[in-house]
C-alpha cells in the first residue's frame, strides 16, 4: 500500500511525553543528541492530570541541576520526614536524622509542565495529539515511529534507537514477543478514593494512616489545595459519595486520641486510582528501551511511580550518550538489569508500605494485629524506621 | 461424687514442666515462693525431643545467672551472625557488629534437662507423668489442680495463682471461656522436614536459604551431630525420604557460585514440624495466667519459641513475687498487655523471615523477584539488616 509519508530521521525516537519520555529528551539535548517525541495526548490533558506529588531528591537534582526550572525549589516543599499513624497515634519518621535527605512535595503534573516549557523553550521537537502511532523495526538498527500529526501529516520518524516511555497502557511494551517477554504482575483488592479540595493544610507533612476502616493519606498541595485519598473497594462510584460522607470518612480513619481534625472545605475533584504491580522483563528489546510506567507499575502507596521513572532515564540517559559518543554499547546492554535492581527494591517497598498500612477485606484478624507490632517494630527502633526512611527516600547514596 | 484426694496447698500451681513452667518454678522458689509443677510426660521423653536450639542473650542471661546451670555457656556456641542466602548467594548479618549481641546455639531440650536438674537440685516439687489433668476455680481465690500422680495417687493443688505453661495443646487456655477470650490463628501451606545427622558442620553459623525449590535451614548441633531442616509439604510422609533423597533436596537448595557443600552423614532422625502461628487474648483469666506455648506459637523460622516463653516468665516472676511480697496486683493487672506487646512484634518478625525465606506453593512469580529484592534492600543496607539483627536477637534494650 502506498502512501505519502514525511519522514524524518533523528538518533533518538521516543514515544510519549510524560515526565520520564521529557526528561530522557531533555538530557539527550543537552548531550547533542538529536531526538523527536511524539505523545498522543494534549498538553493540557497532560497537566491537568493529577499525580501524585512526592519528589526523591535524585529527581529533585535531575530538574534543578540540568536546567529544566527551579521552580521546584522556589514552589515545592521540602519535606523533612513524614507521620506513620496507627489507630490514632502518630509516629514520625525523621528523613534527616536518618538518612541526612529530604523529599520535596512538588506535584507531577507540574514537573510535566516544567518540562514541556525547557524542550518549548530550547526548541524541542515534541508532537501533541498525535494519532494511529505504530513501531516498528525494532531489531534492526533502524527502529521507526508511524504516526498522524494533529495536523493530519503522516510521519515516519527513522531512528537508530526508541525509547517507549508511554506509560502503562501504552503500545510499545506489546512489540515487543510474548516469548521474550515476562510480565510480572499482582493486583490488590482496593483502590484509593483521591479528592482535591479547597482548605488549609491540615498537617505540615504527609500521614499515613492505619485504622479499623481503612488506610487513609493526608497530602498537602499548597497553602490553599490539598490532597487526600482513602483506601476503597476498586468498584466504588464517586457519585456515590458527596462531600459530607467523604469527610467524615477521612476524619475516622485518622481519629486518635491526639484529636487531629481534617480541615474540611469544597472538594472539586474525585478520582479512583487502581492499585496494580506490575514489571516487564526485559526492559530492552532490539533496539527499544522502556521507561518508567511504560515499563513498569506500582501502587501508589510508597510515592515511587515518577522516581522511578526518573532513575530509569538516569541509568539509560548517559548509556545512550555513550553509545552516540564512542560507540560503546555496554551501557546499553547493561540498562535492563541494572535498572530492574532498583525496582525490584521500589516494588518491594511499596508492596510492603501497602500492607503494612491497608486493611484486606474479610482480613484474618491476626494480620491487623501483626501489622500493629509491625509498627511497633519499625517505628520504635532507629534500625527500623532507617530502613524505612532509606526506602521512602530513594535509597540515594546508590543508583 | 465422693472420692479420696491428697491435698497440697501451694502458693502457685504450675502446669507443665517444660522450659516455661521450669525457669518459672525456679525463680518463684529463688524469692521463697512455695509452687508445685505437674506434667503429664516422663523427663525422658521431654529430654528427647528435639526442638530448635537458638537462645537469644536474654535468655542464656536467665539461665546462666540465676544459678540453673552454666552449661549453656560452657557447651553452647556463641554465634555472632548468621548467614542469610538467596539462590546461592550468601549475605553475612553480624549481629555484634550492627547490636552488639550475640545468640548462642544450645539444644531447648538441653535448656531443660538443666532446669530439671536444677529444680531436683533445689528440692522443687514437680510430678512427672500425672494423669487426668484438670484445672477450676480459676475466677476464685483458690484456683486448683486436679490430676493423679504416676503411681495412682490423686491430688488436689490449692494454690492462690495458677500458670498454665501446657504448650499449644494444653488443657488450661480452653478453660478460658469463648465469650473473653479471643483466638488468633494463621496457618501456612508448608511445613519443615527436620533431621539428625552424625557429621561434622557444613557452616559455622546459621544458614537460612531461599531458593527455587524452596527453604532450608543448615544448622549445626555440636561437632558430631547437625540438624537440617527444609520446606516440605504439611502431609509429606518422612518414610518416603531416605538419606540421598533428603542429601540431594537440602544441597540444591544451597548450590550457588561459592561451591557450598554440605557435609554429610547417616540421617538418626526425622521429624515435620507445623507452621503455625497463634496467639491467645488475654493471656490472663480470673487467677490464672498463660505462658508460652501454652498462649502463643511462632512457626520456627525466626527461632522465637523458647525465647518468648523465656520473656512471658520474665515478666510474670516479677509480678508474682511482688504480689505475694507486698500485695501489689498491679504487676499481675499488666501482664498480659506487657507480654502481648512482644509477642506481636515476635509474631510479625516470625511471619516476615517466613514469608521472606519460603517458596508458596503455586506462587504467582511476582512475589519471588520482589523478594529478591527486599533481600537486596535489606542485607545491603545497616539499617536494613539492623532491623533484621535487633529483631532476631531480640531487641535486648528492651523488655
Amino acid at each position: 500500500m502506498l502512501e505519502e509519508r514525511t519522514v524524518i530521521d533523528t538518533q533518538v525516537a521516543i514515544v510519549g511525553a510524560g515526565p520520564a519520555g521529557l526528561m530522557l529528551s531533555h538530557l539527550l539535548y543537552r548531550a547533542g543528541i538529536d531526538n523527536v517525541v511524539v505523545e498522543k495526548r494534549s498538553h493540557d490533558e497532560i497537566a491537568n492530570t493529577h499525580r501524585a506529588g512526592i519528589l526523591e531528591a535524585g529527581t529533585v537534582q535531575m530538574l534543578a541541576e540540568t536546567g529544566v526550572d527551579g521552580r521546584v525549589l522556589s514552589h515545592g516543599h521540602e519535606h523533612e520526614g513524614t507521620v506513620l499513624r496507627f489507630e490514632g497515634e502518630s509516629r514520625r519518621i525523621d528523613f534527616q536524622k536518618l538518612v541526612g535527605q529530604s523529599v520535596w512535595l512538588y506535584p507531577q503534573n507540574e514537573v510535566f509542565v516544567d518540562l514541556a516549557a525547557a524542550r518549548e523553550r530550547d526548541g524541542g521537537d515534541v508532537r501533541w495529539e498525535v494519532t494511529d502511532t505504530e513501531v516498528r523495526d525494532l531489531t534492526t538498527e533502524q527502529p521507526t515511529v508511524l504516526c498522524t500529526t494533529k495536523e493530519g501529516e503522516k510521519l515516519e520518524i527513522r531512528s537508530r534507537l526508541l525509547v517507549g516511555a508511554d506509560g502503562s497502557k501504552g503500545i510499545c511494551k506489546r512489540q515487543i514477543p510474548q516469548d521474550v517477554r515476562t510480565d510480572n504482575f499482582i493486583e490488590y483488592p482496593f483502590a484509593w478514593f483521591g479528592i482535591l479540595c479547597e482548605a488549609p493544610p491540615s498537617a505540615p507533612e504527609l500521614i499515613y494512616a492505619n485504622s479499623q476502616y481503612g488506610f487513609a493519606l493526608i497530602s498537602q498541595r499548597s497553602d490553599t489545595v490539598q490532597r487526600m485519598y482513602f483506601q476503597c473497594d476498586p468498584n466504588v462510584n464517586v457519585d456515590d459519595w458527596d462531600d459530607e460522607r467523604i469527610w467524615t470518612e477521612l476524619q475516622r480513619r485518622i481519629d486518635g486520641p491526639d484529636g487531629l481534625q481534617l480541615q474540611r472545605g469544597p472538594i472539586f475533584d474525585k478520582t479512583v486510582l487502581p492499585f496494580r504491580s506490575y514489571v516487564c522483563e526485559p526492559l530492552r528489546y532490539g533496539n527499544m528501551f522502556l521507561v518508567g510506567d511504560a515499563g513498569h507499575t506500582v501502587p501508589p502507596t510508597g510515592a515511587k511511580g515518577l522516581n522511578l521513572a526518573f532513575c530509569d532515564v538516569r541509568v539509560l540517559a548517559p548509556a545512550i550518550i555513550e553509545f552516540f559518543g564512542s560507540g560503546d554499547e555496554r551501557g546499553l546492554a547493561g540498562y535492563s538489569a541494572k535498572a530492574l535492581d532498583r525496582i525490584w527494591k521500589a516494588q518491594n517497598f511499596s508492596y510492603w508500605v501497602t500492607n503494612l498500612m491497608h486493611v484486606q477485606p474479610g482480613e484474618n484478624p491476626f494480620n491487623m494485629k501483626r501489622r500493629r507490632g509491625e509498627f511497633e517494630t519499625v517505628t520504635n527502633s532507629t534500625y527500623g524506621s532507617g530502613y524505612f526512611a532509606e526506602s521512602y527516600t530513594g535509597w540515594q547514596d546508590r543508583t
